[in-house]
């Protein structure tokens, strides 16, 4: 049974929640939102110790390995490197950050149609901060918020199937499927090529998930690669989008499952992107603290409301920074604000 | 004190261990060696029993926040989510897969210069994953290797200083320094453009490591973006290999911090690379099982016999497969194998 399509699926979820606004997540550790008082302390402890018995696990099992055919002995020092701190930084800045997340979520989620972990924000608090990713994604998911995993994964094909498993889809295994993080959708960076993104856009259309392919990024530097010149003139942006458009096609008549990631700092391009790229969902990052203006982005939405998803982080997070009152209030306030501009611009 | 350039370290390096050849480390869950006899099945429950807990811990630490503005009350459907497998096939295959880098690394490990371990096969295991290549990098690095984080990362600004600090150094948190991967050197995809490569340069360059610069990829549909004529009718990966020179030269005057992955599928590329690259370290994929020829390398060895790094993987960890013989004794074959060619090579 095939399911919906992620370009339907999305089409339904912003009709539903009346919303565009996706809540970026990128927890900083040193930015996070006070902890409720007290309640946490000893989960936070909990979780700690259990990661730490986890290293020391895996270090029994390097120990227990017998030697290969090297014969070597095992050196001290990776007997101490693989030795865990009982409360180590990183599991107890992990056990914080998931509390940041859930009640970002719980303020903001009600006024937004996904979420956006970016990854390398959980990857640099280690095993803990995967942890946190995942049980992130469930909360977002139970919900009723999609999940757009922000990785911009790209590689040889068969390192492409690798990460379809790890964020799409699952990985057999002799000790039963190995279940990845199963996001909604992954950002996706296309420069090695059409096979790279192939294992990709298969594993994600057999579950109803889609990709968002970077076509032009929203970072000052962008224009570096991105808008050089080929030998008819057009930008190199230009034929991404057309290999986002291809790569779409194969899903139905309705909005893409290969949807772009087009920054909105860049505005100007928009309406030539929609041009080229007539049913494909728009990711735009950019708006608040990088500078974009969300009332540009009228030619976003012309496939229909979904056809313009408009990504929010650290405008949401650190509202309360600029404009006062609690974090939670202040978030929930900015994401309500910014769901009311952009359903009023989509309805044109 | 600014620690030894990366380009001085990894000149080292293969001296004094007299090889080029970098152990690929891509473990496929069904694909793996066979576990020692009976020594390690205790400390797999074990690690596979601490994830749970893990797992069973943030399910907690979830339940005890307080919910926020929303005042959703928490549903069902996120507890069931959250609630650990005592032991799950994910946490097993983890296990397992520790146990086959370990015996990979013991065998094949000394007549390499370095590993490179595929992030992507390690995150489709989740948070045991992701604990394993901790692990398995701690254990390269007590041998005596350098540890090439396969990662293709690439990414605005602010997120590429997070993969830097998960993958080569470390963030700062309220609960103390948080250490990352703190590889040797970094995969790298510079789609973004310069300012989206300067915080890996400036991470890489503070602590001694390096990066590698997609130039040209091994894969067939290279050619679909990194071969696209520019107006003055050179590819677009000469550009690319343009940028990872400029990025490399504020090393000084050795090999430089900042290689380029160039893909030994196309050899004939590779004088050229050399030419517009001359100080600049390569990473050679695509020998062996991916069709690649060890003996057409001979101008990644101009600038000395670090000057090419040639990466294998499936040749090396399946080598009894074709080759037959255990899994240790064949890796170790083949591995050797590699490095007498490549190194008779660099000195030729």
């Amino acid at each position: 049974m095939t399911p919906s399509s992620f370009g339907d699926r999305l089409a339904a979820a912003v009709a539903e929640r009346e919303s565009q606004i996706v809540l970026g997540i990128d927890p900083h550790p040193e930015r996070l939102w006070p902890l409720p008082a007290g309640a946490t302390e000893d989960v936070q402890r909990r979780l700690s110790a259990t990661l730490a018995a986890a290293r020391e696990a895996a270090a029994a099992l390097i120990a227990d390995t017998a030697p290969g055919a090297s014969g070597a002995t095992r050196p001290e020092q990776e007997v101490r490197a693989a030795t865990p701190a009982p409360e180590a930084p990183a599991d107890l800045a992990a056990a914080a950050t998931l509390a940041h997340c859930v009640a970002l979520i719980d303020a903001a989620g009600p006024a937004c149609v996904a979420v956006k972990p970016q990854i390398a924000c959980f990857e640099r608090l280690g095993a803990g901060g995967w942890l946190v990713l995942e049980a992130v994604a469930a909360h977002a998911r139970a919900h009723g918020l999609l999940v757009i995993a922000d990785g911009k994964r790209g590689d040889v094909p068969v390192t492409a199937t690798a990460y379809a498993q790890a964020l799409l889809t699952e990985v057999a295994s002799p000790f039963g499927t190995v279940s990845g993080l199963r996001a909604d959708a992954l950002t996706v960076n296309p420069l090695l090529g059409r096979d790279a993104l192939e294992p990709l856009v298969t594993a994600a259309r057999a579950t109803g998930a889609g990709l968002f392919l970077l076509v032009r990024t929203s970072n000052p530097g962008a224009g570096d690669v991105m808008d050089l010149p080929l030998q008819d003139g057009r930008p190199l942006w230009e034929r991404l989008a057309a290999l986002a458009r291809e790569l779409g096609d194969g899903a139905g008549d309705g909005l893409a499952d290969v949807g772009a990631v087009t920054g909105a700092t860049a505005p100007e391009h928009l309406a030539r992107m929609r041009d080229l790229m007539p049913r494909t969902p728009f990711l735009l990052p950019g708006v608040g603290a990088q500078g974009g203006d969300v009332a540009a982005l009228g030619p976003a939405f012309a496939p229909g409301p979904a056809g313009g998803l408009v990504t929010a982080s650290r405008s949401i997070a650190e509202a309360h920074l600029s404009g006062g009152g609690q974090p939670g209030e202040a978030a929930r306030a900015e994401a309500e604000r910014l769901r009311a501009v952009a359903w009023g611009l989509a309805r044109g």
